[in-house]
This record gives C-alpha cells, sequence and structure tokens, in this order.
C-alpha cells in the first residue's frame, strides 16, 4: 500500500515525506483492529515531527509513516473485540493504550505506561490501512464522514480537552480568552460556546480568523498585532481579568500576555506549543495564576466530542488533499495558509 | 510609639529599616480592631520589599512601618465590632478587605478588589500598634500564645494554601515533594503529613534542614547539590514522577526541576520567588503538568490552620528578637542563616 | 404603607395574608438599604409559610409581611454603603447576611449563622418598601427591568444554584432530567441548556409545561401520568440512566423515581419540597446514587444569574398582579394555575 | 475442590452454605487468572445474599459459591497477562471488568456495563480456588500476607470509597462521624484518620467497638442508645454539626439522624444497608445536605487502600475460620458477634 513516510529530519516541508510503498499491516494481537484510512489530518504537530522536535520526548525509529489525526472503516478485528465490526465507520483515538497500568485505570489513558502513538512513536494514518486497537477506535454517530471529522482525533480532542478544563471553573459573566483561531483552536471556541455560558474574546492576528471566530461564538475578537491586548482585556471584564486563557499558539509573545491577562486565581492553558514559557516566579505569586500544559485528550473525551459533533455543537473547517499533495500541506501550513484543518485522503 | 520603618529601598541589610517614635493609630472605621502587638514575624517579602522588588505590583508610600506576619491583644474595637472583644488574643490575616466585592462574596478574600495588606501597602505590625478590622482577626485557641505562633499570619497561612491545594490531588501510593524546608517549608511539611497519607520528599541543600524535614515527616529527603534529583525521585516513585511538587524556594535552578520530576497530569507549585520559571511551551504540553502560583492563603484557611495548631500538628519553629535587632534578622535571614521563623517582638 | 400580612397559619389560600396599613422600615444600621419594591415574586415557599410549614424551622413572630423575591429601587442608605446609591434598581438576594462568620467567609451566605430572611423571618417584601443590607442587594445590568426579573431573587437563583452542582458532573452526551416545567423548573432548564452540552429530558403532566420545555431547550419531554418514565429515560439513555435529575416538585411519587432513572454516580437534587424521599438504603448503595437536598443560591450565584439575563440565556415567564390580589394569586398557584411566576406589584 | 454454596435462600444462617465437591474453574479468557484462595472474609452481604436480598438487584443462578473478599496466590495466568504471574500473591478486586465500555474507560470500573461479580452474580471465593481476571488482580507489597488482608477486597475499599470521599470535603477544624465500627467501619476510621485532619466522633452501641475506635483514631464516641446524638454532636461542632457521616450501619435509626446531625452543605453517605432512608423533601433543603449512596470502590481505590496498608496506616482486626464453620460465621455476624472481620480460610 501507499504510505507517506519520513526518512530523515528536516526543516525544509518541500521533501518532508516520501510516498512509499509498503506492506499493508498485519494485525498481531486479539484486540487489534485494522482500519482503512479515509481521512487523515495534517497537524502543527506533524510539522514539528518532521523537524526532529520531537526526538528528545518519543523514541522514532525512521522510516515512520505519519499521520496521528485518522478515521475510517474497520476492516479487520481481532479475536477478542467486541465494540466493532467489518464496515463499522471508526476515529481513531490517537493513543494505542494497555488498559492495565494504573494511569489507564484511572481514566487518564493519555498517561498510559504501556503506549503507542502511532504516527509519532510507530507508523500512523498518512496511508491506505492504520493498525490500532479496540482501546482506540470509536463507532461514529449515524450520518457522520468519517473523513469530515478525522481531525478532531487529535486537534478536536486536544481542543476540547483544555476546554473541559476550563469551563469546570467559568461561571456566567466570567471571560475566557482565546489565543490562535486555527485549527485547534476553531474547534476550542466552539466546545467552549456549547459547553458554558462564559463571554469569549478570541485573539488572532488574521483577519479572516478573528471573523470566523466571530461567526462561531466569540462575543469580541482582537488583533494582537495591532491592539493593546491587555487594555481591551481589562476594559472587557471591568480590570478583572479572563478567568481562563486557552493558548492555541504556545509561542513566546503568547505565554508572555499571562500576567497581564489573566484573572486571580485563572488558569493560561498552554495548548500550543513551539516557545517558551518564561516569568518571574513572582509573576504567577502575584497573580495567582497557573501555566497549564495540557496534552491530548482521554479516549472518553473523543466520545464526548462525538456527542457534541452529534448534536451539531461543532463544525469542522477543512479542506480534502490527497496523499501525493502531503509536502504542499505541510509548507502551506508552516507559513499560516491552511484555513481550518487539511485532511488527506489516502 | 515605636516602630521600625522603611525609608528607602537598599540592598543593604544592614540598615534596612530604622525605628522612629510615630503616633499610635487610631481606628477609623466601625468595624476597626487595634490589636497590640505581640509578636511579627519577619520574612523572606520583607527583603524582597527592602530591596523595591514589590513597588511594580503595589503601590507603596515611604517611610512605612513593614511587618504582615502579626499577633497580639485586641485593645480597642470600632462600635460594629461583634467577633472580638477588648484582652482577646488574636493572630491578623494580612488582608483587610471589604466583604462586598465579588471575589471577597466567593470566599476568595485574597483577591479582593479593595484590600489594604499592612505592612506592604500601608503600615504593618513591627510596632507596638497595628490597626486592623474585624475581617481580619480570628480570636486564639485557649492556650495559644500570640507570639509563638505570629508567623502563621502569612508564612503559615501561605503554605497551608499551597498544601491544601495539593491535598486535593494527592492519594496514599502518591509522592509529594517539598522544595526548601525553611519558614515556610517546615510548616508546609507538617500540614502536608497532617492532611494526607501520601509519601513525602524533601529536598535541602542543608543537613540541619533535611534533619528537620525527617523528624517532621519526609520519608526521604535529598540534599541537591550532591544528588541527582531527577534520578531519585524516578526511583523513589517508580519511574511516576511526583504528583505534586511544592517549591517554597522558586529560584531559577528549583523551578527548572519541574519537567524531570512532575508526573503526568501532576502540579509544580510556585510559592517561593525570586527566580524565574523558564521552559519551553513542549515541556508542559508533554508532560502535561503545571506551574501553579500561589498567593498567601484565604481568612478560612488561617481559621483551618489555627485548627491544625490547637490539634497539635503543626509546631512552629521559631526565635524570638526585640525590636532593636530587626536589621540583625533581615541580614541573617538574607544570608540563610535563620532556624525555622524570626519573631519580632515590639 | 400598605403590606401583606400573615397573621395566623391557615390552609386556606384564600384569606392566607391581610393588607395591613404599617409604618415604613427605618434603616438601622451603618450598612442598611431601603429598597422601593417594584416587583415580588410569590413563590410556592408562600403557601407553605402560609400553612405553617416552616415553623418546625425558622422562628416566626405574627404577624409578619412575606415576599422574599424582591426587586426595586434603592430610596435610602447607609452610611457605610459604597455598593449602590439612591435611585439604582436592584435585586435582592433573600438572605442578609453577617460575612464574618466562617460560612460567610467561605462564600457559603446561604449558611450564614446570624442570617435573617425577609419574609421568612422577619418582614418581607409584599409591602411597598423593604429594608435589607449591602451584601443583599445587586445592582442589575443596564436596560433589565426589577419588577420583570423579582422572582429571580428566590426562583431563579435557587434553581441556578441547582444546575450549576447538576453542570459540574455533565459532559456532552450525557442526560439531564428536568423534573417539573413550573416558576422555578423553567428558569432552571434554560441555565441547564445555556451552561452545559446536555441532552435534557422534561417531565411535567401539563401538556403546556411540556411545550414550553421543547420552547426552551428540552430535546424530549414525558408526560409522567400517561408515559412509563423509566422506561423512556432507559431508552432515551441506552440504559445508563440520567446522569443528574433536577426535582423541582419534590413529591412523593417525583423521588421514588430516582432509583429507576439516576445513573450509576449520578445524582438526584431534592429542590421542591413537600413530600418525602422514602427509599431502602439498599437501593442508594446499589445505584450508588445521591439524594442531594438544594437550597437557595449564593449571593455570587445571583450575580451569576444577572449575567445569564443579561446575555439574553434566561427568559422568564411572570404576570403582574396588584398587591390587593395575593390572595387570588396564592389560591391559583395551590391550584397549579399559575404559569411561570406572578409578580406582586406594591 | 471444595466449594460453599448456596442452594436456596434462607433466613436461618445456620444452614445457609453446604460444603460441595466441585470442579476446579477453567481459564477460559486470554486474560484469565487463576487464583488460590488463602483469605476469604465473610461480609454482612453474604448474610443478605442468603436471605435472597440481592435478587431484585442482580441475576443468580443457584446454586453459586458465595465469597467476594478474596486473596491469595495466582496459579494459572492466560496468555495475555502481563501483570502478575504464577506464584504472585495478589487480593483481587471484587468485580471483573470489560475495560472497554465508557464507565470502565472514565475509570468508573464498578460501573462496568459488562461486569461479572464473582460470589455474587456467579462463582466466588469460599472454595479452594478462584476464577478472575488480569483487571481483577492487585499484587501484594512485599511481607503483605493475603489472609492477612482478603476483607479489604470489598470491606476495605467499599470504606475506603465512602472515607476519599469524605476527605475531599473536610478541612482541619471540621468533625467527622463514623456510625457503626464494625468490620467496615473499624476499616473507614482509620483512612479518615490517615487521609485528614479532622476531628473523628464514632457511635456505636457497643462498648468494645467504642473503645477500638477511641484506639483507632476517634476524638470522641457516642453511645446512641444511651446518648442524645443530636446534642452531643451539636456540643462538640459548636452547634454547626458533622461536615460528613459515614453510615456504616444504613438501618432506619441511622439514617433518620441525618437532618439533626449533618452540617448545611454537608453528605450522610449511607455505606451500610438493611434499613431504609426516609424524611420529608423539606429536610434535605432547609439542611441543604446529602444522603450519598456508596458502592464498592474502584479498582484504583484498591491500589490506593494497599498503599495505607504498606505504610501501616490501616491495621484490620480479623479472625480467622475453617471453611467448615463457615456458617457459625454467618449465625454470629447475624446477631452481631463478629469483632472485626471473619476470614474463611479454604
Amino acid at each position: 500500500m501507499r504510505a507517506a513516510r519520513l526518512h530523515a529530519y528536516t526543516d525544509d516541508m518541500s521533501e518532508a515525506l516520501s510516498l512509499d510503498d509498503v506492506d499493508r499491516p498485519e494485525l498481531d494481537r486479539p484486540d487489534g483492529v485494522l482500519v482503512e484510512v479515509e481521512g487523515a489530518g495534517w497537524c502543527q504537530t506533524d510539522n514539528h515531527i518532521v523537524e526532529g522536535m520531537w526526538t528528545d520526548y518519543v523514541e522514532q525509529n525512521l522510516p515512520m509513516t505519519l499521520g496521528h489525526e485518522n478515521a475510517g472503516i474497520v476492516r479487520e478485528v481481532g479475536e477478542d473485540v467486541t465494540l466493532v465490526s467489518e464496515g463499522d465507520p471508526v476515529i481513531c483515538h490517537p493513543h494505542v493504550t494497555c488498559g492495565v497500568c494504573r494511569p489507564c485505570r484511572m481514566g487518564e489513558d493519555m498517561h498510559c505506561e504501556n503506549a503507542e502513538f502511532p504516527g509519532l512513536s510507530r507508523d500512523g494514518g498518512f496511508a491506505e490501512y492504520l493498525a490500532t486497537a479496540e482501546r482506540s477506535v470509536i463507532p461514529l454517530p449515524e450520518g457522520v464522514d468519517p473523513t469530515d471529522i478525522a481531525p478532531h482525533a487529535d486537534a478536536g480532542i486536544t481542543a476540547y480537552h483544555a476546554v473541559k478544563k476550563a469551563v469546570r471553573q467559568l461561571n456566567p459573566g466570567d471571560t475566557a480568552v482565546v489565543v490562535g483561531v486555527g485549527g485547534l483552536g476553531h474547534i476550542g471556541l466552539q466546545c467552549l460556546d456549547a459547553m458554558s455560558a462564559t463571554d469569549i474574546v478570541a485573539l488572532d492576528p488574521k483577519e479572516a480568523a478573528r471573523d470566523l471566530a466571530g461567526d462561531l461564538g466569540a462575543g469580541h475578537t482582537v488583533d494582537p498585532t495591532n491592539e493593546d491586548v491587555a487594555a481591551r482585556i481589562d476594559d472587557l471584564t471591568d480590570g478583572t481579568g479572563a478567568h481562563q486563557v486557552l493558548d492555541f499558539v504556545g509561542s513566546d509573545s503568547t505565554t508572555s500576555m499571562a500576567p497581564d491577562i489573566v484573572a486571580g486565581t485563572g488558569d493560561f492553558h498552554v495548548i500550543g506549543y513551539g516557545g517558551h514559557v518564561h516569568e518571574p516566579s513572582q509573576a504567577l505569586v502575584n497573580g495567582e495564576f497557573s501555566f497549564k500544559g495540557t496534552l491530548v485528550g482521554k479516549y472518553a473525551e473523543l466520545q464526548e466530542l462525538m456527542a457534541l459533533v452529534d448534536r451539531g455543537d461543532v463544525e469542522l473547517r477543512t479542506t480534502r488533499y490527497g496523499l501525493d499533495e502531503i509536502n504542499d500541506v505541510a509548507e502551506q501550513l508552516e507559513h499560516g495558509e491552511i484555513e481550518g484543518r487539511a485532511v488527506l485522503t489516502p
């Protein structure tokens, strides 16, 4: 089968992956599930993987097929599988977990001690077929097309996971700030709007992104390149600050806003990455706010996100590309030229 | 009356404050309370105030009497006061709050929108008398001496406040790390031990501090100058990491341990300050941990801490000094030569 | 001034209260606020007070002016009041609290140890003027008419308070059941819809109430007199049960549904009262569910509810009546003939 | 092998079970684990099963081997098992769960949709061997004897589960009441003492139980047959009431204390069962307290309890009996004559 593989780390996205002809994966476990990939989202993290930015955190053996935002049709199941059958459309949670370690037993499957992460630690879904397991697939609600919602497998639950933490702390009348209305941000904003009665302020340097934010539920939008963000937030919150900030960018310039815009006891969620968090300890103490790192969401949260999709509360902006266009997609995202999310259709 | 006042910011602790003769404060509000100070703790924050490190955060008019860890005897009360009467021994919460703004109404009195902070924003307790208010005094349990427990007014509740947040996340079998077993740390460690069934690891470069930690409930101690902290924590937690870390130091070198020692979904509480928090956003994302800034605790938490004192669960290590020794105390703390907490007895 | 007063407990609502001419209340405290009542909601609790059902719980000295759902215009303020001024439109939280006791300090002002409850423990708002205090008034958002929103002072925050507890436990895809779409229920339903992405099922024997529920956000409605409630909930939740049930009725027949309709670890909120909770202990154990008693909400929650009103998320169905119609209103409510909420305009 | 089996429901405990010779169970699943039972606790629930009290809640096919508090040595494992090996001492969580349904994925394995409950829904551990599965066994800490701690498999985690919920709501200075210091209560009391800094009051009509309570950490004990419980609690809490009550009895007379002894916003945990919860809805509303049903704890909680055992924080009072004494044990427990917990050694 065809698969888009990383052979060597590079900063040149025009030659990020190469299309190889490889063997179709075999199921080698009783709870295995083989999925024919209908859609696989390209993620900022894919750029970071190509650049070698994950080698310090995860062991990677190249060549490796990337692609961790996958959805498709079940084509084969192991003998112990009861949850799905051949022909079922599914979305694939990006973590393949053991179900036995303590984090798994507590429902914290993203912290599984024996996990694989297809597309990051082993072959992923930029290919015709993906090998995964029963604990990593969720049957789709009726009428939901796998290609349309593939990006929820990672962009979606990452945004949802952060929003769910934020929402627990938000009351009507409070303000939440969404930093960056791109692939993750436009999902997070919709989740926030559906799950709370909070006033939402969206920040993005691009006008189209701000317009989209307004359409999706933001009461106010701010252009951080031309406006004084702290003054705007101060004004919109009567000087209190924003109770929760969701930073889908994670650059030096976005994280540095924290002391000036987060309300006392509030949280600044670091979801995007690339830059640094850098503040005097005193700033955190005086403002009594937190920098909360946020990883991908849990399996149960992907179920909840599928419920939001089923309710019509979250709409994904996607564009479809053939697998042979994958390096173009990588380059366009690098230059901020992808609106919403790019989905490869192998 | 005599009062130890700051006339000019300086890095030279030998001339930090001068002993002035000033007017005894007058009660000017119906809920006012005048306290004769029996004990006033000297705090690392006092050094920071002398150095001018708080001018960016709080408006200060010099000369100003420092001293925000106060306890004593009520000598006069305003006409509306019902909680205490003349002659009552009390500990003084360091915030004088309005009771009307939204944070006050939610119990978050440290975030009162109309607060004063004696010893930081106006005259404090390094003096014979302190003017405070009904909402800032707590009657002492029988048999508790004000001078003995004065440092709980700030060091105590700051430590308690952080520990209370941490304890809500800790289960038996989890590990908590206490960084720095000084004025705050030795209180925090005892609170942690009393309020949870967690395995406690204490870090301190000083042997005496590590010995004290062992006496107060730490199961393990680590010398960060001579041991590989990350390896020790890894070993003590079977590779999981510590679920909660309480950093009572807040220097560059202590905060930089976070990615290596905090367990997934865990928290690194920034309580001490002086250095910076500096990490790649990716470290917070990959480890899914938080840097949680922690300010002084709430009034209700000082009540809870007094209950711990009354139960015999928390013992303060203090040394008493006369008000004329105050600059010696400032210098000694600057050089890390104070064991436990210094209490001035005006 | 005119005031509708209870002289003797009775089951005959046609002679519940009598219109007396009484002295206008005087402000006798520095934080006192005198409000000219523009609207005062009649509540099921008023019927219960008239019947003598609160004498076991609260000391009452008759004659007493009833009315605990009040809103109006500030006409006089005590010398310490800063929050409001003469002429300000306000809604009155029904509890007059001390701000000093431990529950007040924790934000739990409904459990104030020194509280008064106008209209229940002393003279209330079925009169031209009401004496209350600074800690019990909330300035209205611009454009909000006091008469329109008076019922939020008790019906509103009681419903909101329960919903807020429920929402913290609800995830997208979960089901919440609203039992009784009357004065409280129709508010609760809207709060639930605004603050969560939960599937809402509303139960009411009256068709008009079910229609209203559908208009206000319920995805499904059930007629408990003609349908098998447990079977419907089972069917709508794939056998899981409802994660949160909000019982705004509290009769024997509504509370007895709990074991059959609440999901494991779920809650059955007892908000309405009149009947009993009666189950084998084993039912609670086996289903691991709770009966949660819910009192009126906190001051901070009434602020949050006003934010919902300001956002347009909660619309009150009210009908206005003159003070001389008050016993008619009492009788109509007794017979379930009031749609939404009756508001007296003294 | 020998097994103690229920052939017919009866109220006569002298003929509760009969010792049958049955086939040793076979492992029929790849994650199966066969345990040689070293100890199996007899539980009040066993009496209730014998009486037929669970037939409304669980499908039971008689004859059935009872015994759901099991610990022993692993003798055989299925091919997929990695957590344990032959020869490992283990405690058996009483639920055999699927790991795939939504409750399992959220860590709520007691609410698994596909669970078996050995000793309640199919053959249990009053036998030489028990068939269970990888997700239901926990390796014991070094030096812990399976026979000694078998009752933790159900009595222990049930008590722990309730205590863990209670502890999250308890602050230093608060009061918790333990009702019934028997098999569960004496464990719960120790967990409470280890995991919080709460004042504990224990109620038991038996003097020996009250003495035990005092030894295990209760600050006060009350004899409910000869003392006015409400007055004592009122006195011990300055009129506030107990913030958390843990009722390990669950009879009509214990649950009826709730409105008189639970503080506002507090909880009355229904752990024992046999009687009813019966109160006016108004009592729950006025006191704003909850009746919280509590089932057996989760797998992760049994891990936490084993950590408490390993720390020496919880000591079980047990007496060992041979399998042929099982009906004597049943009778003695029925008459309240078992101190601590009876453990059968097959």
